[in-house]
């Protein structure tokens, strides 16, 4: 299967667009009027539920950064500072880390008051307040800072009949032996060429990650096995989303049953408040929750003493999904998270174990998807 | 370059050691006699330090594990209960995670006790007693648990000259693109066919690894980069031991200026405590420390405002180290702590981006290896 829609940008597309939004600013100045900088509000406030799409996304608020406004001058030079940092590391090919940009903005920035005294500012405190920045630029520019060339951790690992090019390199994911292709932090600078699958099975765990692929699950079955390990990092669910958006594939996930399982699926389907503002290139709206879901507990039978009591911290998750736009739209998310309130219990993948280390692969995995018992 | 020594199992052979251990058990009651498990003690005060290989290791201390002992009796079942599990999963090639092998084992006994009262006992209650018998069949059997097919998280990444083969596959290293291979769970498996390095970079943290690798670091400097995300897990430590043993390649490790770091270094050196036991096939004795060092902090002049006060844990944890007998016997180390001690102070590898972001690719690296300038 070829991609149906390309999402990628080149580097130098990157870079023109971060030109032009410091040129906007120099222009400013150059013309003699006060410059500023709108950018839209990345706070709660500002995070809307958008029901069309099916993923959290940033409202309409925009903020303005006027340079002569004293409340707002500092961040206004924290903006310039480092827009002007990643210009540079384009234009050079740096891919300096989010850690590596805080480090070279930082510096005493010494200064006289209104009375003449001596003072000093630094240029920032803690990454905190540069990662910030850096979250401004991406929501101004409309470019994901992987797009920017800026690297941090990468935790995702993939394989199964996919074909990507980078470097100039066709890298068939289906031959990776008992090991797996890691997931680069710029998915966008990947070409995903061809695609031979017939879904993305999206599991949270690591460890059950690596067990499927050393039985080769993704060849038996024609899927497509990907991990984020634990709640995914960016480049994880920038993944997941461009196979579905290009390739139209049905994206399943697999977590414990428990309220952290089921939030790592939400934060895969409809993106996370934090990050609200990349969910529309993140999220992958139509992602199918499979299991394991709390009515599993009972339907499967699992053994009293391989279950879980849930916790206080548990609870409140729970109770805190519940009241998710899209949840209490959600007949079967209503009927699983009250069943859990009531029941207060939850189990791990691994105790389909019980049933035989093959149970999951050969049984509950296909059964479920063949069956379309999924939720969303 | 093709290697020089081999140091794999195969899993039939896996299979027959593991077999033959309980075989050893299964003749015991055939033949009347009370049935007994000798067992490595895998205690800290059966650790010693083996100044001959540079690493630690277990001692000579072996328990004995009696059947008709009923302190022991638990214990004995445990193991083979165990013992069995695993070998079931190696004869229907299955690969079983940690987890899955706590939850497979997991059942209820009832029994009655010598006053006919009915009784219950778990065969485990956590996964920490579940994992502490399957390391004594580790040390009781001589076989790492990776050989034994049992599956965990993997957190290693690597990218180089360096072709390895695993299911049939040859894997070119080097073709990676912007991703990376990412290290299976049992690195035995797969075999290392040729190599084309000068030298292996460990690398602390996965987002320098990530920049070195866009930037195709190993490529210039023709060596292989691998990084084992903080701490290192077993597979990472097992990577880089077969790159040293088995194509004696020098190893050099890059971590932060900190006694995190320099912790880190010493468990690929000579190993942890807890896992004393693994030591002669993880650690890699020889590898070199790069840096960053204390002294670098005052030699490469790192600004004030990227200087960090070392923390109380900090400080505890130089201690420690210092109390380690190879630090004792090493005057660069020695010296390092002892100025670490005096001054309180610690850097971050990112703190180099002052310099700009290529010099720590273009000089310090390349120059460090290049006038020998690592300690050990």
């Amino acid at each position: 299967m070829r991609p149906k829609r390309r999402t990628v940008y080149d580097e130098k597309k990157v870079l023109k667009i971060l030109e032009r939004f410091g040129m906007k600013i120099a222009r400013q100045v150059l013309e003699g009027r006060p410059p500023k900088i709108k950018i839209p509000v990345r706070t709660l406030s500002n995070t809307v539920w958008d029901d069309k799409y099916k993923i959290l996304r940033l409202g309409p608020r925009k903020s303005v950064r006027e340079f002569f406004d004293i409340g707002e001058s500092k961040r206004f030079m924290q903006t310039v500072l480092m827009t002007s940092i990643i210009i540079k590391a384009r234009r050079e090919g740096d891919y300096p880390t989010i850690r590596d940009l805080y480090y070279t903005g930082k510096h005493t920035i010494v200064y006289r008051d209104e009375y003449g005294r001596k003072r000093t500012e630094e240029t920032w405190n803690d990454q905190k307040e540069s990662n910030s920045v850096i979250q401004d630029i991406e929501v101004a520019t409309g470019l994901l800072r992987e797009q920017m060339g800026i690297m941090h951790d990468a935790k995702g690992k993939i394989v199964g009949n996919i074909i990507i090019r980078s470097k100039g390199y066709n890298i068939d994911l289906s031959r990776m032996g008992s090991g797996a292709y890691a997931v680069p932090p710029n998915v966008d600078k990947l070409e995903i060429r061809r695609v031979d699958a017939k879904y993305v099975l999206v599991i949270e765990k690591d460890a059950i990650f690596e067990r499927l692929n050393e039985e080769e699950f993704w060849k038996r079955e024609n899927c497509i096995l990907i991990t984020g390990k634990g709640q995914p990092d960016r480049s994880t669910r920038r993944m997941v989303r461009r196979l579905w958006e290009e390739f139209d594939l049905p994206v399943y996930v697999l977590t414990d049953a428990d309220p952290y399982g089921f939030w790592i699926y939400m934060v895969y389907r409809s993106g996370s408040i934090s990050l609200s503002y990349e969910s529309e290139r993140l999220a992958a709206p139509e992602a199918r929750f499979l299991g394991i879901t709390v009515t599993d507990i009972y339907k499967y039978k699992i053994p009293k003493n391989y279950i879980i009591k849930a916790t206080d911290r548990d609870i409140k998750r729970a109770k805190e999904i519940l009241r998710y736009p899209w949840v209490k739209a959600s007949k079967d998310w209503t009927r699983e998270l009250k069943l859990f309130l009531e029941k207060k219990e939850k189990v791990e993948i691994e105790a389909l174990s019980g049933y035989g280390f093959k149970f999951l692969s050969k049984t509950y995995i296909p059964e479920k998807i063949k069956n379309n018992e999924w939720i969303i």
